[in-house]
Parts: C-alpha cells; sequence; structure tokens
C-alpha cells in the first residue's frame, strides 16, 4: 500500500460515525449534494460539510472547484463524487472447483478478472490458489496494484468475520478452520473473511438493486441455497455469525437427510446434488444437473417431478422468510437461476399458498450473478470492512 | 393534553435524529451520564449536550443542578435522568374476550390498571369497551390525566400503524377494519394501532429483557402463536406492516387446515384451540385447554401427545427463525408459558435437532408476560410514535 493509500484508509476507518455515515453515503450515491447527503443521514448540513472536507483533502471524493463567481467551495447544492481511483480493492469468491477474483476500484467497478480451478479444496491448496489470483490481479493492475486498500474472501458457510475463521462449510468440508490466519500468514496483509451470500447482500445494498430498498432478501439457488437478509436498512449478520440459512429450514420430510447431517432440510431437496440424486434414483444410473435440465425441457417425468419438488420446497421456504422478516423484495440468484423456467410456476404457486396476510406483496425477482457478481460482493465486503 | 404535555410532546415529535436518539437513550438508561450517552448514541459529547439542554428546559429530563464549586451544570460526567411524571401514557391490550388497559408514566412504570369483559368482539363493541377502560384510568389518574400524551392500542394480527388499519386480524374476526379512525372519531385524539406482539417487543425492547441485546426475538405461544423480532437494534416491522408471524410458518402436515386458511401452519397444530381440538376428537368428546392440561399432567396419553405434537413444532419454528436471523436471545411468552413444563423437553430436543451450526446458541428462556405486561408494550409503542 502507497502513502497516499494508506493515509485514506486509516481516515475511513477512524472516521466517527457520522463521517463514516457520509462517506458511505457519497461512495453508494454518487454524485450526490450536501443537501442531499444531510437528507439521506439525517445529519445537519454543518455535520456533513465538516464530514466531507476531511475526505476532499485525502482525494477520497470530489468536490467542484470555487469559481470566482460564488466562491463558496462548500456550497451545499453542489455534487460532491467519489472518486472511484482512489483506492483498488480485491474481491475473491471461493467455489469447490474454482477460486474467482476480481480486482475493482472504491465503486466496485471491475477492472480486471482472474480465476484458477480447483480439483481438491482443502484449505492449504484453496489459499495457495487465493495467493496466485492475488498476484496476477496484481500484475493486471500494475502499478494501481499499489492503491490495493483491501482484499474481501467470500466462502460458503458459518464464517466468523470478527476471527476469520470458518466455522463450518459443509460445501467446502472445512471445519473449525482459521482461514484468515492462513491466508495473514501467506500474504502478510489481513484478509476480510465473509460468508459468500451477506457479501452478495452487501454489494446488491451498495452497489446493486438493493440500492434505496430499506429490506430486501437475497435467496441463491443451485448447489447450495442460501439467503442474506437486509432489513432497516442494515445487513442481518446473526448474533453469532449465523443467518440466513434458508437452505436448512426443516420444511421437508424428515426423511430426507441433508449433507450437514439434518433431516428435512430444504438442500436435502432443492439443491443440485439433491436433484441429481432424485432423477438418478428414478432412471437407474447417474445423471448430472446439466442432463437432468434437458430432460425436465424435453419432458420426462422424473426430471420433471424433481424439479417441481425442489420448486415447491424452494417457494414454501421463500414464504417462511417472507412471513418471518416481511421484506420489500426477494431477489432469486445463484446458478439456478439458468434454469428459473424450470422453477418459476410452482415456486411461486408455492409461495402464494403460504405467505401471510400483506407480507404476500413482496416482489420476488431473479438476477442472474454472475460468479463474477459474487466476487464483486467479496470486494464490497472489504470496502465494508473499512468503513465500519 | 394541558399546555407543558403538548410542548413536551411537540419538542420530542419534532427533535432531529441526533435529538431522538438522545432522548431515547435517556429513557431506556436513566440515568446515564453525558459521556455514557455520547458513547451509546455515537455522537460527540458536544451533540449530546446541545440535544440534552432544551429537555431539561421542558421537564422532561433532570439534570443536576449547578453548585457554586464547579459552577458547570452541562458537566458530561454528572448523570441525567428521565423525569417519568412529565408524560402519562395509556396502553390497551385487546384479547377475545378482554380489553385490559393501564397507565403509566414515562418509564412505562404502572399506575393503574382496568379491564372490561367483552362478550362479542365485533369492532363497535370493542372500541366501546376501549373508551370504558380509557375514561376509568383517567379518573384513576386524577390531575395527572391532564398530562396523558398518548394512547397506544395492540391487537392481534396484520396491522398497519401508519394508517391505523386492522389489515387481517383472525381471532377478532376483523378484515380491513379502520379501528384507528374509529378511535379518533370516539375519542377525539389518535391512538398508536399496533400489533400485540410487536408492542411488546418495543416494550421488552426498551423497558425489558431486550435492553442492552441487539438482536432478540420474543415468541408467544398460546391462543395465538406469534413473534416479534428485533434485530441490530431495531424492531422489525416488516415492509408490508407484517413479520414474526411464526404461527404461520408452513412447518405442519399440509392435511392440517389453519383458522387463516392455509394448510400446515404451526397454529394449526399448536394453538390453544388445536390442542384442545385434537384431545377432543381423541376423547370423544369436548375437552378445554385447562382439562387437557391437567389430563397431560396425570398421564393421559392423547393429552400428553397433543403437547408433545405441538412443542417440537414449535421448537422447530424457533429453529427456524433462528436459522434465518440469528438472534442472539429468544424469549418464550404468551399464556401458554404457564404449563411450559409440559412444553420444554421436547421443544428444546426440535430446536436441537434443527438449529444450524453457530445459530444454535441463541439462548432460549421464558418469561411469563402478564396481560398487563402486554398493555404496558402497547403504552411502550405509543411512546415509541412520539419519538419516531
Amino acid at each position: 500500500m502507497d502513502h497516499d493509500t494508506t493515509a485514506r484508509a486509516t481516515l475511513i476507518r477512524s472516521a466517527s460515525e457520522a463521517g463514516s455515515r457520509v462517506f458511505a453515503t457519497i461512495l453508494t450515491r454518487s454524485p450526490i449534494s450536501r443537501i442531499d447527503i444531510a437528507r439521506q443521514t439525517g445529519l445537519s448540513q454543518a455535520a456533513v460539510t465538516k464530514a466531507v472536507s476531511p475526505l476532499v483533502a485525502a482525494g477520497l471524493v470530489d468536490a467542484p472547484p470555487a469559481t470566482q463567481r460564488d466562491g463558496n467551495p462548500g456550497r451545499p447544492a453542489a455534487p460532491v463524487s467519489i472518486v472511484p481511483d482512489a483506492m483498488m480493492m480485491l474481491g475473491i469468491k471461493v467455489n469447490v472447483d474454482e477460486v474467482i477474483g476480481v480486482a475493482t476500484d472504491l465503486a466496485t467497478t471491475v477492472l480486471a478478472a482472474e480465476n484458477r480451478p480447483l480439483t481438491v479444496h482443502d484449505p492449504a491448496t484453496v489459499a495457495t490458489a487465493i495467493i496466485e489470483v492475488v498476484r496476477a490481479l496484481e500484475e493486471r493492475l500494475g502499478a494501481k496494484a499499489d492503491a490495493i486498500a483491501g482484499i474481501g474472501v467470500s466462502v460458503s458457510g458459518d464464517v466468523d468475520t470478527s476471527t476469520g475463521i470458518v466455522r463450518e462449510s459443509a460445501i467446502m468440508g472445512w471445519s473449525g478452520e482459521d482461514f484468515g490466519g492462513r491466508m495473514l500468514a501467506l500474504l502478510g496483509r489481513p484478509v476480510t473473511l465473509e460468508n459468500d451470500v451477506h457479501a452478495l447482500t452487501v454489494g446488491e445494498h451498495w452497489f446493486g438493486v438493493g440500492l434505496g430498498t430499506e429490506s430486501f432478501a437475497i435467496v441463491t439457488i443451485g448447489r447450495g441455497i442460501g439467503s442474506g437478509l437486509h432489513l432497516n436498512g442494515q445487513v442481518v449478520t446473526g448474533a453469532y455469525g449465523v443467518s440466513g440459512e434458508i437452505g436448512h429450514l426443516p420444511l421437508a420430510d424428515p426423511a430426507r437427510i441433508c449433507s450437514c447431517g439434518r433431516r428435512g432440510c430444504v438442500e436435502a431437496v432443492a439443491s443440485t446434488a439433491a436433484i441429481e440424486a432424485t432423477v438418478s434414483c428414478a432412471l437407474g444410473r447417474d445423471v448430472g444437473i446439466d442432463e437432468a435440465v434437458r430432460l425436465a425441457h424435453s419432458g420426462d417425468p422424473a426430471a420433471e417431478a424433481a424439479f417441481r419438488e425442489a420448486a415447491g420446497l424452494i417457494g414454501t421456504a421463500i414464504a417462511t422468510l417472507v412471513n418471518l422478516a416481511g421484506p420489500e423484495l426477494v431477489i432469486i440468484g445463484g446458478e439456478g437461476v439458468s434454469n428459473f423456467d424450470l422453477f418459476e410456476k410452482t415456486l411461486r404457486d408455492a409461495f402464494d399458498a403460504h405467505a401471510f396476510g400483506a407480507a404476500a406483496r413482496c416482489r420476488i425477482v431473479t438476477r442472474p450473478h454472475t460468479f463474477q457478481d459474487w466476487a464483486r460482493g467479496a470486494a464490497a465486503a472489504a470496502i465494508q470492512s473499512l468503513v465500519r
């Protein structure tokens, strides 16, 4: 990190609560006038002006120059803007079979992307692959690499962001793994470790469709089924670091055993692996997800039934989430969205059958997140860790 | 409302966001020093001092008098206190068979309680009973009645607090009922209408076991099964006014039809009425809840089975809530708590079987809320409506 970047990171980290809120508002709504910042944050215009000055001085925020005529650079109606190049961020998404990384600016615009395949996924191998991705991204950034202010790493499972420990990741087969410590030892600098769906939720809230929505949920379908909750303007992280475990709601037949060991979890019926297992069992041979999709599209009754069962359970799970949390919007993402035609009708019918009262007004939309979007979420989580 | 009370209510209502936070902090943590207020709210000491002054001037907050020696009434380490008698509040809880009201001071200390039985529960009859309770409480307060600054009314169901409309209350048999408008016409002043469990959650957060806990849930068991969520320091009200509908999570056998018309709701198995119906059906005669409790305590297998089924489903529902929202604490309340021995073991076993990862660390405690506590929650909701 060069001198300017260090100074900027320190300024953001040490800001007062008012200062943090002003920075986050400019970051996500740039360009924005000081009047509108005051409106958004509930702070006085004087407090906003006071908070903006050091950000401008540090080169994080651009304020229009004073002109001869009005001579007042702090005039409240003139918009201020984030300086995207003031800092670079790296975001890394760890999948079972692949590490995907992006380099972004402060507005999480992707400047470069890299990936490395994984054939095994023990922590040491994954850490080495991440280091390779980081080095490749640094090379791609060139001189700008000196401005890297943070690295976010997102992984599926129960992740304790404060300690950097992955307490449980069924998909990776990790348990009590100090992955943050491992990365620190290898990189010589801390990374922000975050649950992958939480990171995606931060990204959607700050830079995506969640902006301006006080309460929304992201539900991801595919290999894993997870969700991120954003209520009253904040991500719900869980008092013990776990929340949004929609894949492990006990909504299915108890006879269905989940890979986590519990009975009746949603994932035991509706994950990619569960759909593959159901179709394989019905047809008496190994069927992968791509073939299962083709079979369902061509009208194979066993494949159709497997997707219908999964879709009904996901719709019921979304109704469960909505009845409890009452969000305005549910965004369905994850790789399963690419075959959403196989889910949609049954999913919406199940939602309608179980959503309660006015909570049923919640809109359900899909968004085809690419794995780059997930990596971008990890970069957003790294930015957020600076701001808080 | 006398002149002082009107001025105080106006001051609170028109406060800046910082002013509101300072007032709420003093209200709930009184006595508290200005330094600690600054710590709690994240505001500067100067901002706290500025916000405290008008509260002192209006008689809402007591600051120790300046002494000759230090001569500085604003010294930051001296504690300030709420003046409980500065305002009176009325809180009303509407049950199917009874209206319960309390008069409280600003700290929701109960000064008087009144109730009226209900034999029918159409809106007009209920409104008349509430007016009777209000008049009786005013009489009990005597001269202090002039200081009544707000009336909170809580009722089970989907309540739109912003419009005063009860959109759906299965227990009362109301639908699209403008109960707030009805009360305004009868009383000549607005009431704060709130879902009963949300009101109880506000009360627990501000004046109960929820104080100091960033995230907790109240789950009420009994005639209705509901919950209130308090996450990241705020009540989750739902974007459309509905949240915490744990009684209508689709966790039961779809063959069980709920009084709301949906299939497989928790209430269809675990509410008081459902337990009565199950035991009555098994024994071939009408069995009320008190007899069902006696039968279960004396080892009747049908009654025991009915409570076990209800308890398992409630425990599963709490695990569902915990897996999604990750609270630190779940408080079980409601009239069903009086027989919690019939629920506890099965409920905790079901919770343990389905709670995911570190979310399972969530503590589950019971609290025997009286109906007066519910009415007190309505008073707290009325105070909160002033502050926001």
